[in-house]
């Protein structure tokens, strides 16, 4: 039987989570180190994707993450908090976006220090809210610039840009898996990729399992993020609360393609506890990980062929209700 | 062990479909007869909601029905076709309006006959395109009124409105449950109530299982339809395809209530056979049915009585992961 | 010609805004002074919505309110931060329930101090993220509950529930305008009424002009806020940056029912500056205004009387198109 | 002053609409001439994108469209109707695949003969329904094979591929303007374009604005179609009825990259006179053109390099509230 696949999270899911009403915060802060404890106590998760500057800065995590069994697979530079709100590599202000590059630049040198597979990029606050606010050519062009340098810059190290269509801002630069490819063939480097959020993908109105194929084809999938929502927003829910038979889908498609990745966490579990939320999404992962292991692929491939949606439906949700949940 | 409910299907399942491309159809002519006996091909159909007037008008269904082991449980007059396209209760035309009342009870005259259990109200025609096209309140009371009448004058029988947000109108005056429960508050007659489709309320932004809660709370959930959709749009698909959670809540909170009515098949199989996406809809729903049965309904009060989601989430899964597929 | 209408403004249009990425605020933090003489700078409010607790909390604001030119038509008890955050009138703990109402209570006794039109009850956290989680009947009873008990406890005030789709919550309570309607009604308390959020009816798939019809012919239309969004969310934009026509549409409904309240503010400008962005929506909303003086309301009920959209258009598009930005 | 662009429109505009539910159709059956005749009666038009094959399929139409001024730009081949409901280049039957692309090819020989601008493909069967229907890399290269076999085929002519995000398909394969750019990179011939149709755009979650910007970048922008919807559907809605301000973004857009094509209409008045909902929306395309006259672009250019909404919407907005209807 084949072995499992490593588990990960964004170490922001054991964080402290904020939104427009609840200015004060859904629990009381928590620092880095703090997070990467409850990240070990999970007990199943071997990596984690750290948010860079850390909370506080200075402070060191290389020992802390090994106390609890877990490396860092990537630093999240921040650059969508106040400073760069009006944008990070489209900031109208050139001083502004000098200093997001700088700060990606800064959270890539320390990313090559703890070993990490890639350095995320989340440009959350680039793009626009209004129509007629943006020059679209000019931010499709500085964002583009922007990604290059530092992949010129750290050209040992692997950039993973994170597409959404939109939040914080109203609409996104890097909306869609096309697009973000688009961008990444002009860019004409080699180590820019792109992390595919399963969120993000569905309530983008792509599908899920054919956006990593489109990645997977153009051989640029480095990571992946998963969590679920009512396909109308980015609500970061637990893994398959909504959304198991296409859940199933994109690990299929995955596994088919003999993708080696982490299966990584990205919920925020606004209102539950951080370490039990992500012991449900793991539950379900693994749930979803037997499920792959009894799936008849080649009565499913015959199908997919005569595009047979019943028989296939069917022969999935065979394979995914057979794989009961663990005791 | 609890028997299993009675399973049913509207009889345009078995029919042809046209969409504004395929203006040739996805297949050919179906006959109301023929309409019939596909729907006794899939050997677990009680009843069938008929549209009416039949195709051809003159045909005689009861022969035919108890040859398939079928009843009528409804019929659908059609008051959404070219006649009725710029609106049946709510026609500009007064005279329209008058043929669409008159339509619905010369089914109701026929439903009687019939022994259904009720008349299907569904007045997709009936709503606005445009901003500033329609006087609301007028259309509001033209709706109400109609309504009121026919219930009024088949005092015997049973009027149920399938409230849906949109299509083919782009807003639909009876476009959501409550706003359904509104227009019954002011008919002030006692034999109107609401079909709830599931897709309709799954992507009018409602829960469909709350939705189900409030209409049971009015006294007045007098018939379902389901089936699925990706939450944007009627798509009419196979139950569960996507949903499998919520239609599984959806369940639980009817048997909760201890609702007796029949589950009942909505689906458009445009590009399927349509005997047996049927069948793979009651499979689904058989499925669904035996979860129920082992589904720990004291463990979830307990946890509902928390709020506790992720317990919830959990009991709900367990239940529905071990109601293996039947071979 | 008519005089024109009151303009207002929640008072949160003029403090900092966080989301979950911005954790450190869009902006520095604002008092409520600080941010009534922001509103003051528009120069063309003449009442703010103040959420309460003040901050800080025992500050008193009626002499700055005075000195800007304001008057109080109503406070808005925060009833959606952390301690709330699992629900406020829904809370699974009865102690925070408790604490709610007597939050809007304390808000209540100075509402009347300051000569309020009325309380506004935004329960945003009370509603539910997932499948299964809640018991519905329960936490509809609950908000029906408490919103009677408020209503009692001030027979001599009144109380506008904002209703929402979603957000904060995954989904709500008191989600549109039936829904919350059909809760009034059960309250059977002459003092409940609705506060009609533009933005939210649009991205809840309602027409906010019907909506608003909808709640003026159950004499309950106390209140309005405006804003735009791109229909998916809650974006709380500028006034008319999107959707000029349904805007006007919802002000000819208000005019045509001679409905006399307060044209309301209820933007969200995180990047913009806050008084630029009220003069902006004041300056739409007065072009809308003007428009409503040389809309030929008889050609316009002539042609909803025949449901004709093209005319209906046309003569809205004309008056609108006519009503030049002020120089 | 700048001369007025050519205005055109689909000719299926001037047809018989039909739908799921009005099966019987909107109207009467209308023949190719009979549309074409139509068309001329809107007396704005100068060309039009007909349907082929015609219907009746061996009519003669050059002298039916010179004796309406008319020219046709383009020819839709129907490669959706029942023969290619299961797909057209991405049916599992590839005698199916191969009659789809005979069908354009044959309708590319006749485009030639009439001096049309581009074959438009619209292939709006290919896609799935459900997930795990589809093997997603097998669909993405039988839609890149068979368009890059016509483009090489007929390459004197132009294909344009018109995009969309779903209907009548759940999802398309084409469904969107960064992902039918990278099959067109993929497909390596000049001779294949983009289709932008500012309603699937919108829908898309796509600015259109920004889509068009994408597509020039690209090189690749054949052609427009412009029409209106409530952001959730293809409703084909008359040009500006709700995004009057995105559509006015939108011609800015094309005008300052100095495109010189057709503003084309793509609506579909169901229940609307179609000579008189093509007048209005030419009405309001002109509305638009003049506003383009008075736009202040270099002060909309820099308010856009300091990505300042609140100017640039309010200067965006002055133009189009001065351009007022025409008598």
């Amino acid at each position: 039987m084949a072995a499992e696949p490593l588990f990960g999270a964004g170490l922001w899911h054991f964080g402290q989570f904020r939104d427009r009403y609840a200015t004060d915060g859904y629990g009381p802060p928590v620092s880095t180190l703090e997070a990467i404890d409850r990240a070990g106590q999970v007990g199943s998760l071997s990596v984690v994707d750290i948010n860079y500057p850390f909370n506080p800065p200075d402070v060191e995590v290389e020992e802390r993450l090994k106390a609890n069994g877990l490396r860092a697979i990537a630093l999240t530079p921040e650059i969508y908090t106040r400073k760069f709100s009006r944008g990070a590599f489209t900031n109208p202000d050139p001083e502004i976006r000098r200093a997001a590059i700088e700060l990606v630049s800064e959270a890539a040198d320390l990313a090559r220090r703890l070993g990490c597979d890639y350095v995320k990029l989340w440009p959350g606050q680039d793009g626009w809210d209004y129509p007629f606010q943006a020059d679209y050519k000019a931010l499709w062009q500085m964002s583009i610039d922007a990604v290059r340098e530092l992949a010129q810059r750290h050209p040992d190290l692997r950039f993973a840009i994170e597409y959404k269509p939109r939040e914080p801002r109203n609409r996104m630069t890097f909306s869609s898996a096309a697009r973000t490819l688009l961008a990444i063939e002009k860019m004409d480097v080699p180590n820019v990729g792109v992390l595919l959020d399963f969120g993000h993908s569905l309530y983008g109105l792509e599908s899920p399992a054919d956006a990593a194929q489109l990645i997977l084809e153009h051989g640029r999938l480095y990571a992946i993020d998963v969590n679920d929502n009512f396909r109308g927003w980015d609500d970061d829910m637990v893994v398959g609360s909504i959304h198991l038979v296409e859940t199933f889908e994109f690990f299929h498609t995955l596994r088919q393609a003999n993708w080696q990745g982490v299966w990584q966490l990205d919920q925020f579990p606004f209102r539950e506890d951080a370490v039990e939320a992500a012991r449900a999404g793991v539950e379900v992962m693994r749930t979803i990980w037997r499920a792959l292991q009894v799936l008849d692929v080649d009565a499913l491939a015959e199908a997919q062929a005569r595009q047979d949606a019943l028989a296939a439906q069917r022969i999935a949700r065979r394979a995914l209700l057979s794989a009961q949940i663990e005791s």
